[in-house]
């Protein structure tokens, strides 16, 4: 009855010692047993393990390996394998299984697994997939996919336990009794009324602890909210974080019941965009993988690359227009980074506050004025704190209390830009309608990096010459 | 029955024009009854609100407004409003209530939430609180502080619905109606044995759909697997995210049954995790909140600052060593921030990807060495990439094919620094047992910066001089 596989959790020293993914000798085996076309050995390795774990084996297959790998065992490959598998190569697995094996699989799975596998293909190719469904499964993947992508619609599943409101607990469980079809997952009953409109839903477990007589109206659940199928996942994901729902019912623009979405397809929202967010802060292309290849990987983070030499250029002339000012004083082009990186951490760490204050909404119009002028306040207190350590260890090293002065004048500016542009740049893009995140560290520390330059090489002129 | 709240999302254009929060005007009203000090008009806005949404609320409020908010709805604060309320005004917002709502509020409250509220108290304030519990769920919430913080004994709730694994499924029903206490939210009946040992668990939608003589041992889910009360919470959020989880038993090192965790605390884990990294990686303290004050947030920044004034004087200290050089060709000053800063950018995209990718398991030992050898790639082809077009600009516009030579060379040298140290120091940190975000950008830009210049300069020093 129980499935502990290999990569269980059940005691707290479950990873190696280097901190490492539990179990790497398990893949090594793996591999070996790919390596040696041993397809006997390599059942038996995967056979305790979840598909989750067993898709998680194959994208860390390298390449060639992979395809060894996919020689042995497509014929295994089933439903719950398949949609966990990554996107950066289902293409890849799909065209070695063999028809029927996808087609199984296909069918295996829950219409919301099945819009993901199929939304990216092309048209051919999808039409063969769908072509493997029952009708009324293929009319549920074809319904969802004419909700827009990344909404509400893409993301429920379409099998969903319904009962009339004015049923009894009893009616309702002879009802779950008798149906012969029922989705794997369900932890809801929806309440419809005889126009599929959701007025509310049961808890399972409050409908198993009443009595039979119960009505079902009058057990409904305080949570109970609809999800318009056009709402963008991103707010799906924040509305069951926000109110701890387990699933919530999907509608159309009839407030007609038309799926639900559970929990789980939430939390993957979540962390989808988490991903989203780290990296595109860090100038990187969201649809990177860690089983991308190198020449993938350059061309992914090429862009802001290419972006950045450009708005370097910009600081090269800034520092360009004080040349003179550089040969009179050569140890101001020792000095000048100072000031310039340390604005480039105080705006990355303004920018990287905002990004995620936006994202939770814990950031919004009702604080934005508040948050700004806090930042200010911060970029005022680190810059004058800097400006001191700065202007006293320039004066003692240099003997110049003019040069200390310079650095901290310099600094207090810088700091103050960084703070401010840290919090700016990201809500603009956000009122624009934009990813604040897309801003990414590149636009902050060209401002900081600029006006650091500009800051320290003018001042100098001025107090120094 | 239904409980929608103000803040609902029906439709998609659920948010401002701007993107920002729904309802920001629902905001300010509240803002104003309390400033008015209406308590009615308060209440009345506040009474179809979910809880959290009023601890958001609560939150948002400039701190002095937060202390007239609360003279007013002090007594309104329940289970639900406090268990939602952010660590960083938690404290100000206990003070304030009186003794009698805190006693019902914490009464309220699910024994995880009751320990996460005490768990970072001292020992007298603690004692007054769980004073205000019934003895049972004060010994619950006592034995989950004796498990590590952060660990899932901390995580889990001690409410649990559990069967004799001898059962059937019509004694099962009949025993949840006749029990007198049930958790508010559970979706598993989990089976034990005589000794408390979780043998397996029954979805409650199995249970519902099958006939009363069935025997619960044989409607045990494949999915089921027990978590030590000593696992991690990190680990935690990962066997729910991967295996889709929306509960699971957890244990004590004689694997006897003592809570259970739902996906809604996994989720709120994934969540902080996720804030975690991108906040250290930015180099800010993850203890920051946007309702702190600019005091605060100053001091939570400064570390990182000022350790970046002195990893920065290495570079200063690099360059100085080139000042003869510098002074021979003035235009180098301006031209080496170029090579520095977009080394600075691709190192921080290898380090985004490299600590995402760890958290998400996606990345270990058995990846590691090709996941280093595809950025030492990826960091040679962007760095050839580059060096080509910054070495034409470079030759073009100063006339000296040697300086372009010079930009190109240093360019493909840091990009491989960069791309090499972007995976390797969180590789590092993590082989030792340190979370690989605490390297944070400034490990690595500084890095990048003193082989940019030094690359540069000294390239220059042996090439044109």
């Amino acid at each position: 009855m129980t499935d502990k596989s290999p990569l269980d959790i059940q005691t707290p020293p479950e990873r190696d010692d280097d901190g490492f993914e539990p179990r790497p000798e398990l893949l090594a085996r793996i591999d070996a047993a790919v390596a040696e076309g041993e397809r006997e050995e390599l059942n038996a390795l995967l056979e305790p393990m979840h598909g989750a774990d067993i898709a998680d084996v194959i994208e860390r297959l390298a390449p060639a390996r992979r395809r060894m790998f996919l020689d042995l065992y497509s014929g295994e490959i089933d439903g719950e394998i398949l949609s966990e598998i990554d996107e950066s190569i289902r293409d890849e697995v799909i065209e070695q299984l063999p028809r029927d094996v996808l087609a199984d699989a296909v069918r295996e799975m829950d219409s919301d697994d099945v819009v993901n596998l199929v939304e990216d293909m092309d048209e051919p190719e999808r039409a063969r997939i769908l072509a493997a469904l029952d009708a009324t499964d293929r009319a549920a993947v074809q319904q969802s996919l004419t909700y827009p992508e990344y909404s509400a619609g893409r993301l429920m599943q379409s099998e969903v336990v319904t009962a009339p409101e004015h049923w009894t607990v009893g009616e309702a469980i002879d009802f779950l009794r008798n149906e012969e079809w029922l989705p794997e997952q369900f932890y809801h009953v929806i309440l419809v009324d005889p126009r599929r409109h959701p007025i509310g839903y049961v808890a399972l477990g409050r409908l198993l602890s009443s009595r039979r007589d119960a009505a079902l109206r009058d057990l409904g659940e305080d949570s109970f909210r609809t999800i318009s199928a056009l709402a963008e996942e991103g707010d799906v994901a924040y509305v069951f974080n926000q109110y701890h729902l387990i699933s919530a019912p999907v509608v159309d623009a009839d407030d007609r019941l038309v799926g639900v979405i559970t929990i789980d397809d939430a939390m993957a929202v979540l962390d989808e965009e988490h991903e989203e967010d780290i990296l595109r802060l860090a100038g990187v292309s969201d649809e990177s993988h860690v089983s991308d290849g190198p020449v993938t990987t350059a061309r992914q983070r090429l862009p802001w690359l290419v972006i950045n030499l450009f708005t370097a250029s910009l600081s090269a002339l800034v520092i360009s227009q004080f040349e003179d000012t550089i040969t009179a004083l050569v140890a101001l082009a020792a000095l000048m980074p100072i000031v310039a990186s340390t604005g480039g951490i105080a705006g990355t760490q303004s920018l990287a506050v905002a990004v995620r204050a936006l994202a939770t909404r814990d950031l919004n119009r009702s604080n934005a004025r508040r948050v700004v002028l806090r930042e200010l306040g911060a970029g005022m207190l680190n810059g004058a704190g800097l400006a001191l350590i700065l202007g006293l260890a320039g004066t003692l090293i240099f003997g110049d209390p003019r040069l200390g002065l310079v650095l901290g004048l310099a600094m207090i500016v810088n700091q103050i830009v960084a703070a401010l542009g840290g919090v700016l740049v990201p809500l603009t893009l956000n009122k624009l309608g934009l990813d604040p995140a897309l801003a990414s560290g590149t636009f902050v520390t060209t401002m900081t990096d600029v006006m650091g330059f500009f800051a320290f090489l003018g001042l100098a002129t001025v107090i120094l010459l």
